[in-house]
């Protein structure tokens, strides 16, 4: 897991290599971004995705570029990331953010049959837990029209930093507020 | 700016090119996401942006291996993504999200001097307004460990959904409670 194209060069002490660490920040929010090259154009497209085991599924058109290019094997890299927070510090160097993100290398494979089933029904639950069978089922007309894609989890980290401000030694005693300004994402009720 | 690179291509009627929503998408948020490629691997990586007339500015430290392919003048990607909604529809296939996301292409430039030090104002007033002048400035030697590299929104779009579900006409007089979950970043207060 802790293969060098993964490793956290920067602040090495926030690099996690453990799939525990990698599982709950992937699982902890739907959407992520999807990093791709076209004529050694990156491009970083937001989409949403769920994980099932080692298995990361993303879902979109058959006509999208995203997909027409992943179907092709291309290399790709997904990043799911949470900020948590607003780190204070008593200089302006020293401010933050406490956040946690995750980083899976790989390439997707297309995903068919009952194996597609399962991933829409975990994209769905993911983002909206219960509607799988609240909401009505896909046709099969409808499933045509949506791909899904696979990356499996064998090369991640993930990169976390949290707690307060470090302040340098020779602003301890400064009197300039600091501290944490905590950061959530606020679901509201059904409009 | 609606150039074939950032042309939104799936559903175009979500597309936008004036520099009005790219921007206002930009400023809605500190956390971007940046793509770029190293032996055709594309990297996604979450960093801190700010925005200042026709310029993105994003900073790190000259050890980062993000500053240091960038100082190469490669091709990069930065996305910009703000999450405003779950949609709730009465089939699981018209579920969808309210999103605004902005797309910004090019190749990054080295700031120095006096540009450098407004863009390190910009984007700690982005993350944390009044911050600048409220904790203490940055010496010489912070000033040298903080690179700063700047993007031009020459080539760039945005592509947002809003709205409630639409449902596919046989399913309109389903029983099936539909609508929209607001989203929105809370932000505490300081601890």
């Amino acid at each position: 897991m802790a293969a060098e194209r993964t490793r956290v060069r920067r602040h090495p002490e926030r690099g996690h290599y453990d799939r525990e660490t990698v599982d709950a920040i992937l699982d902890d929010g739907f959407l992520c971004h999807l990093g791709f090259v076209v004529d050694e154009q990156p491009y970083v497209i937001p989409t949403l995705h769920a994980r099932l085991g080692d298995v990361l599924y993303l879902h979109g058109s058959p006509a999208s570029r995203m997909l027409k290019e992943l179907h092709k094997g291309v290399p790709v890299c997904v990043t799911v990331t949470h900020l948590d927070g607003i780190v204070l510090a008593k200089s302006v160097f020293n401010h933050s953010v406490n956040y946690r993100s995750a980083v899976v290398l790989g390439r997707a494979r297309r995903v068919e049959g009952d194996e597609k089933l399962a991933a829409l029904e975990a994209i769905v639950e993911h983002i909206a837990p219960g509607r799988w069978h609240e909401a009505r089922q896909p046709s099969e007309k409808e499933l045509k029209t949506t791909e899904v894609v696979a990356l499996s989890l064998d090369e991640c980290s993930a990169k976390v930093r949290n707690g307060p401000p470090i302040d340098s030694p020779e602003d301890r005693d400064a009197d300039v507020r600091s501290g944490v300004i905590p950061l959530s994402i606020l679901r509201g009720t059904l409009e």
